[in-house]
Formats: structure tokens, sequence, C-alpha cells
């Protein structure tokens, strides 16, 4: 099969919104008045983001999934995504596969693949996002103030968790290792609650490299700090509250660690004031999606930890993923 | 260096045009009213796309070209790209002279970089590029009507000779091989020639593959065929116009196959009605662009090639570059 025949066979489907999609030179979008343009670009390398045995209709989801996470901490909706493919060789089982899981959640979101590339190579998947925002309504990493509730969505950790087990430096039991696995290969990207979010949320990211790390981004654009209870960001681990959890390997320092430095969760992390609490809850309810308050935002720069009991934690075990370190 | 570290260093410059650039979950873009946003991604593996040995500031300026080249055969004027980049290791002066190459190209075009990625992984380029065109304005592949005329930019088929001597297939004087080197290595998009040709190219593509593959998506996407002058074609090869012309070794169909299906040329490939040639003249003066007359649009579909005395060629020859063949 040829390029194009791949192009066509997988990765054409006819352009719904925008002007022009798959099959020129450019794809065109056609943002509504007023609205301005979000963009984010993720690449996804075999062996370093996603394992070679990966189901590809999940791994088609997730790479999806990690851009739209971004859209999300933006507060953007969903238009269009292109996709740039470099493949080993043209395998049509893994294609397929791919491709239904990519499109079962671009259809989910309303966004459609417009453009991108394919070629031959060390397989590499990178996706741009689209994504529509009123101007001035986007949530920015630089809007915390001191004062300000930290929260987090969803849950923390279990990506990590499955990640630990398939490097085999622990064991769970099957079911505790499903829901792992399901949330490093299937992650939720948070876009309802994104939406929902803008007008009450002051600042938020997307949690990719870790809480520590993440939330980092946010202290250093709005040049302010914050304490993060430690005890209530490992509560967010989905394994803790599974009926098995008593089996979770990872106790204390590990389970802190898991939560705040485990990346790989797809989840925000947000900031709003302390008068926004019910707003933020009701934001929840309406996206379907938990959200959890872990922390406050102070003037003193830099990242405190602290246990349920308010008594202090090292905080520099939880350094950030980095792609070079 | 850090991944945040090597971000910071080479890729991240004030937002000057775009509200917002590198440094958050996504960038924003602010098209003007009435203006469509015109997207294209190319993708670049070493070994495929270019050679490991290119100098890499060279690598930085065609990594961009080449999407370039994509707004311009959409008659869409530059904004803004993202940048994702799997490295295999922190090479800094690579990195140094790659960021140079790049942002000397984007900064000639007003073109900002607003975010992207990088990760380790096998060295590849992926470039998502925005322009801006007025709605309706855009150049498409599937407006070319019976009776246009096929022009072509610039030169055709140099960047292929070039390959040939570094794959040792043929040798060139010093002289010449340079000039096919610089079209191979530093593309020139023809960007000012896609803006000056909107409202009187009826059909547009960029050359990447070679002229009558390229050509074929036109044709395809119009409902039309064509017959070029395969001569006319071949006396585009900038190598053809040196004085060292007569020591090129590539003759006859040897030299149609070169600026026919070379393939790397980063030209752009049009229709106009034969009423809109001194338009079209004049638009190529404007862009300080050389534009040639080499063939016209016919209703019967299929490509057709003749030479210079219009005695028919044989074209089965002369198929598009694909990676995946």
């Amino acid at each position: 099969m040829g390029e194009f025949d791949l192009i066509a066979r997988y990765f054409t489907r006819p352009a719904r919104r925008s002007p022009l999609g798959v099959g020129d030179d450019c794809a065109l979008l056609a943002p509504a008045p007023g609205m301005q343009v979000a963009v984010s670009s993720d690449m996804l390398v075999e062996g370093r983001h996603f394992l070679s045995t990966v189901d590809p209709a999940r791994l088609g989801h997730k790479a999806l999934a990690v851009n739209l996470s971004d859209l999300a901490a933006c507060g953007a909706r969903p238009l269009a995504f292109t996709l740039a493919l470099s493949l080993p060789s043209v395998d049509e089982s893994w294609l397929a596969g791919f491709a239904r899981g990519l499109f079962a959640l671009a259809d989910a979101h309303g966004c459609e693949l417009v453009g991108g590339d394919t070629t031959r190579g060390p397989l590499n998947i990178c996706i741009t996002v689209f994504g529509e925002v009123p101007a001035g309504a986007a949530l920015l990493r630089s809007g915390a103030r001191p004062g300000d509730d930290v929260w987090v969505s969803g849950t923390l950790g279990d990506a990590r968790l499955a990640l630990e087990v398939f490097r085999g430096r622990l064991a769970l039991p099957p079911a505790l290792m499903q829901l792992a696995r399901d949330r490093m290969e299937l992650p939720t990207p948070r876009v309802a609650l994104g939406l929902a979010l803008r007008g009450i949320a002051t600042a938020a990211v997307d949690l990719s490299d870790g809480l520590a790390g993440d939330l980092g981004h946010i202290l250093r654009a709005s040049g302010v700090g914050a304490t993060l209870d430690a005890d209530a960001a490992a509560d967010r681990l989905a394994g803790a509250r599974h009926p098995d959890h008593a089996a979770l390997p990872p106790q204390g320092a590990a389970r802190h660690a898991l939560a705040l430095a485990g990346g790989d969760d797809y989840e925000l992390a947000f900031c709003a004031p302390p008068a926004a609490r019910a707003a933020v809850e009701q934001a929840g309810r309406d996206a379907g999606t938990a959200v959890a308050r872990i922390g406050r935002i102070e003037a003193e720069p830099g990242l405190r930890l602290v246990d349920a009991s308010g008594a202090p934690l090292a905080a520099q075990a939880f350094a950030s993923f980095d792609h070079f370190a």
C-alpha cells in the first residue's frame, strides 16, 4: 500500500465543520467571530511515551487524548487536529486499530482530522490540535493569586502505578492492575471541566509530567508559591479507593510520590478563590468529573508539602518528569 | 540540559503577534476578522528527508521551508508555527545551528514559533504551520478548468540532481553541485508568489514529490487532465542554465525525469486561464520569482507528455515519489 492509499483508507473522512479538510496543501479552519484559536502539539515516541506492545486502538486514543488535555487546560473547545505519523512499515491491522481508537475519541469531542503527513521511519506520532476560545477567556498558567485554593480533577498516580508493574518493580492484584492500566492507556481528557471552569478558575495546567512539576509551571508563571496536602493528593489514587486497596503495595512516601510525581495523569490542576468553591464543585458535577481541593496558593515562592496533620514533608524528592534528565 | 532548559534556551522568544506563545498548555492565535486559518503539517525523518550529515542550520531552514511552501500553495500569509522535535541526545551545537536556520527563515516571513514539544528519540522534526487567508480566497487543488495554462515557479529537478550525486550515481562539476545542493538544502518557499496569485490562479499545488505526481493531485481534484511540454519542464533545471551546463550528465529522458519526478522542489505548480497570462507574469515579477508556462489543462483525464515539437512521450516512467512504495 502506498502513502496516498494509506491516507485515503485510514485517515480521510469528509470535513464537516472545517471549510477544507484532508487532501489539499493546507486545511482551512474558520473560527467563529470573536474566537481565538488554541493550538497544542504533542509528539509520542515508542518506548518513551508508550510500550511497543500497547493495543493500537488504545494508542490512537491516547495520542489524541494527551492533546485534548492541553485544550482542556486552556478552557478551549476542540475543533480539529492534524496527524503526522512516521511508521516503520505498513501494518494494516495496526493502522485499522489505531484509526479506530483515534476517531472514537475524536468523534466524542467533535474534533475532526483535517490534515497531516505520513512517512516511513521509526514509529512517531505527532498530533497538533486546534480549539476555539472566546478572546480573553482562555485559562492561563499565570493567573493564580495568594489565597486561591489548589484543585485537581479525577485521579492521580494510577498511570505510573501501571508503569511500575510493567517495569517489574511491583505487583498488583489483577483487578487493581486493570484499573491502573486503563488509566495509563485510556486517559480521559477533561475537556468538559475545562470549559465549565472558564470564568471560575484563575489558572490551570494539564498534568502530564506529575502534579508537583506541572503545578510548578503555574507557580512560576503566576509569581506565587503553594502548600499542598500530600495525603489529600495521595487519596486521589484510584487504587487507594479500590476494594483491593489494602493490597496496594505503595505506602507512605511512595504513595505520595505516585500522586505528586507519577506523571501521565492528564488531569487538570487549577486554582480558584475560596469564594468560588461552590462554583468549582458545581462545574465538576456539570462535567461529570470529580474535583478535590488539595492545597493553597501563597505569596512565598516555591512548593511546600504537608501531610494531613499539617506537618511538613520534604519536597525535593518529587521533581517533575523530564525527557532529557 | 533538561527539557525545559532546552526549550528556554533555543526555542523561546517573546510572542509578538500571537496573544500567547511558548510556555502555556496551548498557544493562542487571533486571526483577523474575516480570515480563515490555513494549517499544514510536515514530518521530517533522518535518512529519508535529510542526510545525517546536513548542516543543522540548513536543516532548520528546510524544516520550516517545506511547511511554508504548503501555505504558499494556498495563498495564505504565514502567521505562526509549532515545532515538535525528537532528539537522540542534547547536542548544543546542533541545536544552536538548527535554531539559527529555523528562526532566520521564520523572521523573514514574520512567522513566529508559538509552541511545540521536545522529547528524546530517533531524530524527527514535525512542524505545523498556520497562515491566514480571507474566507473564500484560498488557492485550492480543485479549481483547474479545461483551457487553463499550467505554470511552474522557479526551478525543477535540482534537488534530486544533488541527491543523485550524494548517492554516488553521478558526478557534477563543483560549481554545478553547489548550486544543486543549495536547491536541495535551502529551498525557497514561494510565499510571495502564492499571495500574488490569489484571484488569478484557478488551482495550485506545492511540488514536494515531483511535478508529474503533484500536478496529478490538481488533475484528480479538478476532474480534468493535462498535456505538459517535458522539454519546457526540463529547461527549468537550474543546472541547464548554468555556464557548466554542457557538463550536466543527465540528458534526454533522464533530464525529463529529473524535472518531472525529481521531488523536493518546493516550487508551485498552478493553473490560470490564458486571459490571465499578463497578470501571472506580473505576479511573478512582483514576487521576484520566475514563472514559466509548460502545459495546458484539458477535459480528458490523465497526464500526457509531449516534447518541444509536440511529439508524445511515455508518461508512466514519471510516477510520484511515495514514501511507502
